[in-house]
C-alpha cells in the first residue's frame, strides 16, 4: 500500500498510543458479530473490488454529509463555514480507511488504530491532527448513526465488478460486520470509565 | 397490543424517565440514518410479518446468546450460572421490542422508553426491572456490535410470507435503520457528560 503520502495517516507508526482493548476482547467482539475467517476472506475480495472506486465512494458520502447542515457543522472554522483544507485532508484518509478496512489484518495494530481514530473523533484529538480550529468533538451518537450509511451505500459498489450476486452479499456482510465492530471500538474514548 | 401481562415492561407510563434527548435530537439522527416516512410504512409492514414468528425469532436469538459464554454471562447469577428467571422475564419484554419497533410511532414516550432501555442495559438500572442478582453491567461494545445480529438474522422471516424480494429488502432496511437508531439512543448513559 503507497500511504506515504498521506498526512496524518499513521497507521503502525510510534506515534499511535497502545488500545486499552485487548486482543482477548476484540476476539469476544467478533464472536458477538459473528466475524469470522470467511469475513476477513470477502473482505479481501472486497478491496479489490473497491480499490478503483474509492473517489466515487467518497464522492456519495461527501456529498451525503455536505447536503445536511447538522452533519457537514463537524468540518466547520470559527465562522461557521466548512473548512476545505480539513474536509480534504480527511477524505484521503478516509478512502485509505476504506481499504485498510478489507486489507489489514485486524492484529495488534490495527487494533491500536482503531483506538486512535475513536481519539481523533473525540474531543481528545479532534482537530489536532490537521491542526484545524473546528468544533471540538464528533458526538456519539452520529458515529453509531453512521453504521447505516456507510453500510448501505456501500453495496452497489461492491456489485460493480461482475460477481455473483452471493459473492456480493457476502462481501456487503464482511462489510457491514467490520463496520460495525469498528465503530463499537471507537467508542471507548467516549465511555465512561469501566462502562466500554 | 396486549402488554399488561408484561411484568417490567413499562412503556408509556409515569414510571419511565423523560429522556435528555429531544425530538430535534432525534430527527436529526434519524436524517443521519436515511430514516424516512417509508421506512414507517415498511417497518408498520414489518410487524405484520413477525408478529406471529416473535417466538422462532426469540428462540434463535436466545440460542445465540445461550451458546457463547461470555454473552450469557450478562444474565449469570453469583454462582456463575445463567439466571433462568432472568433470562425469561427479559425474554418476554424483548418479544414486546420487536412488535415495538415495528408499531410504535416514534413519538416523545417512544424517546422516553430509549432512554429507560439504554438505563436497564447500564449499571444505572441492570437487574433492578427484575429484581436479580446478576452482573452489574453490559458494555457498551456489546450493545453497538449487537446491531449485526439482530439485522442480520431478522431478513429470513421477514421473507416467510410471500412479500417480494424489494419489499422484504425494504422492510429489512428499515429494521437494519430502526435497530441501529435505538442502540445510539441506548448510548446515552454510557457517554462522558457531552459526549453522546
Amino acid at each position: 500500500m503507497s500511504t506515504v503520502s498521506i498526512p496524518g495517516y499513521t497507521y503502525g507508526t510510534a506515534s499511535v498510543p497502545r488500545s486499552p482493548v485487548t486482543l482477548q476482547d476484540l476476539e469476544n467482539l467478533k464472536k458477538a458479530l459473528l466475524f469470522t475467517a470467511e469475513d476477513e476472506r470477502y473482505l479481501r475480495m472486497a478491496g479489490q473490488v473497491l480499490a478503483d472506486q474509492v473517489e466515487d465512494i467518497l464522492d456519495l458520502w461527501y456529498g451525503f454529509v455536505g447536503s445536511h447542515p447538522h452533519l457537514v457543522y463537524y468540518f466547520t472554522g470559527p465562522d461557521g463555514k466548512p473548512l476545505a483544507d480539513y474536509l480534504g485532508a480527511v477524505r484521503k484518509r478516509f478512502g485509505q480507511w476504506i481499504l485498510d478496512t478489507c486489507n489489514r489484518p485486524y492484529d495488534q495494530a490495527w487494533l491500536n488504530y482503531q483506538y486512535e481514530i475513536g481519539l481523533r473523533h473525540h474531543r481528545t484529538k479532534k482537530n489536532q491532527t490537521d491542526k484545524v480550529r473546528s468544533v471540538p468533538h464528533i458526538p456519539l451518537r452520529y458515529l453509531i448513526a453512521f453504521i447505516y450509511p456507510i453500510t448501505a451505500t456501500i453495496k452497489p459498489f461492491l456489485a460493480k465488478k461482475g460477481h455473483s450476486p452471493e459473492e456480493v452479499e457476502k462481501m456487503h456482510q464482511a462489510w457491514f460486520k467490520a463496520v460495525v465492530l469498528q465503530v463499537a471500538l471507537w467508542s471507548y474514548p467516549y465511555a465512561k470509565e469501566g462502562d466500554f
